[in-house]
């Protein structure tokens, strides 16, 4: 039994890690953050925990709570962590950013898109990034994982057989995501109540949304070159799910002596056959956020158009769960050698 | 490890009996039922289940069935247990039948309110009305349980102290209810189209509802005599949830010694003070469903209105868990022993 | 055509105020007040308004806006109109004030509910309580119209003939109301966010809701005594719409003569049976939100029910057309002599 | 003052065709068809319309209707109005098909795409394509015309005017659409369930949807050669809207003289300028469906990435409105010389 502390507890990410470490075997929390909420019940804030939690939030003390348990999560925003962190931590706890601070290994790549200093790139080549169906080998070995985001988790999981396979033309991949309104967090912002995103539906980021850096650098290292995708988010009147439709060509160069349709397949399930928590849908069943929400699964199908030279990828996944929480569990259970679906076997609950 | 048969599987209440039953360490499922996808895969009607479940829809065969299973569960129409049901039967399986057709005990007022000739009244004196907190004793000993209807346990637990201590006067309770749309069931009917039910409220089955009889039976009893409700339902553009706010004017005869606020809160305590899924919040906190959505739990808080001499309930549960197959697996739990909470420790998944 | 201004303009029943006015043939709006906004465009922020107002917000500047047009309308937060109203500024514009500041009688009861000083008591006599259907003589030569709530609204047109007319027992009245989320404003308040609304019903200011005296005033002076209710709202997840359930038990006294589905009906027809905006429902249709959004309608409908000897009465209106701004619209039509349709012949918008 | 009749009037493109004529100055609806509800009272259905309309629902009897009306709105399933129109009814009545009967020029591209044969191609040359934007002039002098679909609406709008000024490479052109679910119809269809759409976004027809070639007929007309396109629409948890999110490289051989983005601008500018219903947005604000809500515009911009080369369009309408029987009646008052906006001028409703 190891202890976990949570940094941003009371956000939705971290509310998501409340409720899967609560069920899993080899995990107790011992540290509620929270630093708008210090001193005040954690259940009076997340009442569907009304019983559940019987603890207090508590300001961020990374020197305190470093001694106090076993793993760190750091649901925080953009800059926290990288700001905080320092070596004799990383030697007292193993640390899990849901934040972006780790996730791009160049410091200028960061800092262009986020608009901040980097305050601790000193610990960006050894950050692990914490898409474990890829790196899970280096995963095993961290000390410092870099949570994944939720789009790009679903973008890069959905594209990654066929960009590294060479069946696309990587040049060509238009990734067009639709989420939830919980990916949008729990600040209080006129633009995310609930009149103003109910009944609608909206582009935003457009060109310029964070996470795609992020899924450039690892379809780029995939793809064995650097490359470039058009990445346009929007927000869907829902809680929970997102949806990428991902559009890319064929690759010209691509052997003739299999079929397209099985080349495809094959690259599929060369990757993922044997994965725990994606789920590759069978032919003509083609993903929907309800089939995952509440559950750890990456939901995945494509599309041949011969008519366009294209195919159509689309994927789908829980942005609470998979998009963030449930995998920086699946995560901590590879660092602490548990089981990897320890505390995730979580059936989808619909309607 | 024991085996469960669903007839009518492929309604919400049914898949909602899969997603419990799947992780339940004591049951195995060995019978999908369903009329309308006989020789389908279960997983290709609800694809939240796809690679959880590879099993083909059966049709309704009693005879095999109660060979098959230990235990039957019926998520059908009113009248097909009735219909069905044999004493053969009841000797090789335990029947739990979420429809009304074992809820009342007089035939004549189940005619009066559900318009079906009853086949089968012969067992209405066995059957035990699966409501676990009032009648766990004689759950544990059924062949035959009645498992309540959605709106009932939520109404009849946010009342039942009250009106069992005679606290209120119960000939003036009315019961406000509210349901989210998966209590009307999976028939495509016009009316329930998202765009029907999207962005509107109503009230429906006004001074009429089925569930009015089953509440007045529960209450009567509570009351030691025979007492008349009101009842309206609603309507609400939502997945899962009741909530029922009740009102009752405060009883006159009631005991001056102890000030009212104490007497409420000690009933609620004296009944629902060591049960596992209920919860009677904290003073000021009221339920709202999305705290209790996707796990077995009721929550029930009130209001004393010295202005009005009303006392006003409150309580809030998720309509296919504890308002359905929750309660029915927490009937399978008590009819075979198992640890009551067994397969049911859902923390509520918000948002 | 006469000019109107605006304070308030950018919270959503100002919002629905500009919506409203930009058809109307007898009035243009000359002042967009909002203090948030100053010196924004207001079709920034409304884009829904993007070519059709090119104006730009202005801070609230009685003294220069009564020069400028010729009816205010105040959709401001309680207590602002209280507190900078003069005599001159009645002399020059006519008010319709779309907050509670005058629509309770009494200083003690205002400031008893909302908790505020009342700062300008003396206009309390002069206002009209502007519910047009039981007050219209009265507005039409009124200097000072209180908009009444979108709650009360709902609420007293829905009970108003029966106890009028005697026929319910009006200290058994029980009002459950249930709104769309607009009514909780534009704030940026957690609470409000999407994913704390979405997928949940919760009920709030139970025995304690501030419309609570405005309901009990007006039906106490349909009665001809003090009369108390109960009244409990619930949020609902939509955008627009106000249901309110009634509940009375019928009045003993009540003349055997005729039939109580007769005199009830009767009733209803004797006060609203040439209304504009009020549809007495056919027998067996009950109100819907979904009906009457976007327009100024309040449809009414009621079931006796004799086995509990009880009526339900239910009505329906948009909150911000006839539970705000349609209402002060047709309260200006009234002022000003225009046809009390004047741009309020909204046809409602379903789906 | 001229007569329309409808047929499919209970649909919700006809009913939305109610909702629009019954404030046309220029228009008295004479005739309700509905084939599902012949003889029932047509507010019956659409209690919005209770006391606005006050007429029984017809068959279909073209022979009867061409009598009686000088226009015949068909809200009808695809193959109806082709299987029954005949030459004499075209002499006595202007006919405008909202269904996809006669869109696309090619009888074999109409039967691959439809799987329907088409019944009466001789009508196909005489017919005209009901973008009034694009197809203004022809409109006016025609007998029949074929209003668009909802998606091919916006795309073509939002991507008219730059592959017909030839700024981006019409072969690159892929278009993400999502829709509210009133697209999906009004038939009882277990997928369009509130509780299968809620909460859920899915891709639909991917590959496959029969408006692909209604926007390739469209823009390889613009282009001035045939072009392929790729399109995949999505459903939304809304009641209304359609947002396309479209991406094209730009084109090689593009004027140097002139800066990118202004080429762009120009182009929207040069097609779009004096249009009524086609909103530019401003510099950095994107379509949102919200803003468009009951309203017949269509909200445009774009987004110009040099990083990829490509130029991303957003195109947002109300897909009942200006997707359907808004442009109906646009087309109408084009064909009767009635101002193009009468009947339409509406203000989007927001919230």
């Amino acid at each position: 039994m190891i202890k976990a502390g949570i940094i941003g507890a009371t956000g939705y990410a971290g509310a998501e890690l409340v409720r899967i470490l609560l069920r899993h075997k080899e995990v107790e929390i011992g540290w509620f953050g929270s630093r708008s909420y210090i001193d005040q019940n954690y259940a009076s804030i997340y009442q569907n925990l009304f019983r559940l939690v019987d603890e207090t939030c508590l300001d961020d003390d990374l020197e305190k709570l470093v001694d106090a348990v076993d793993v760190v999560f750091t649901a925080t925003p953009q800059g926290y962590l990288a700001s905080v962190l320092k070596e004799k931590y990383l030697k007292q706890a193993k640390f899990i950013d849901l934040s972006a601070d780790y996730r791009l290994k160049k410091v200028s790549v960061y800092e262009q898109w986020y608009k901040i200093k980097h305050q601790s790139p000193q610990f960006l080549t050894e950050a692990v990034y914490g898409l474990c169906e890829l790196n899970r080998a280096d995963i095993t070995r961290a000390r410092l994982v870099a949570n994944p985001g939720c789009y790009t988790t679903c973008s890069i999981l959905t594209a990654y057989p066929l960009v590294k396979e060479g069946l696309i033309d990587p040049d060509t991949l238009i990734i067009d995501a639709k989420s939830g309104t919980s990916g949008a967090g729990r600040g209080a912002k006129t633009a995310n109540l609930f009149c103003e995103v109910n009944e609608s539906i909206k582009a935003y980021g457009i060109a310029s949304h964070r996470h795609t850096p992020e899924i450039e650098e690892q379809l780029s290292c995939a793809a064995g070159r650097k490359i470039r995708i058009s990445f346009t988010p929007h927000l869907v009147p829902m809680n929970r799910g997102i949806l990428a439709t991902v559009y890319a060509s064929l690759a010209k160069k691509a052997d003739k002596s299999l079929p397209k349709e099985e080349e495809i397949r094959a690259a599929y399930q060369k990757y993922y056959g044997n994965e725990a928590f994606i789920r590759l849908l069978e032919p003509g069943v083609y993903p929907e956020t309800r089939w995952v929400e509440g559950s750890n699964y990456v939901d995945i199908n494509w599309k041949l158009d011969e008519r366009t030279g294209r195919v159509i990828l689309i994927g789908a996944l829980d942005n609470l769960v998979k998009g963030a929480a449930g995998q920086a569990v699946q995560n901590m259970n590879l660092l602490f050698g548990f089981p990897e679906t320890e505390g995730l076997d979580f059936v989808p609950v619909f309607p």
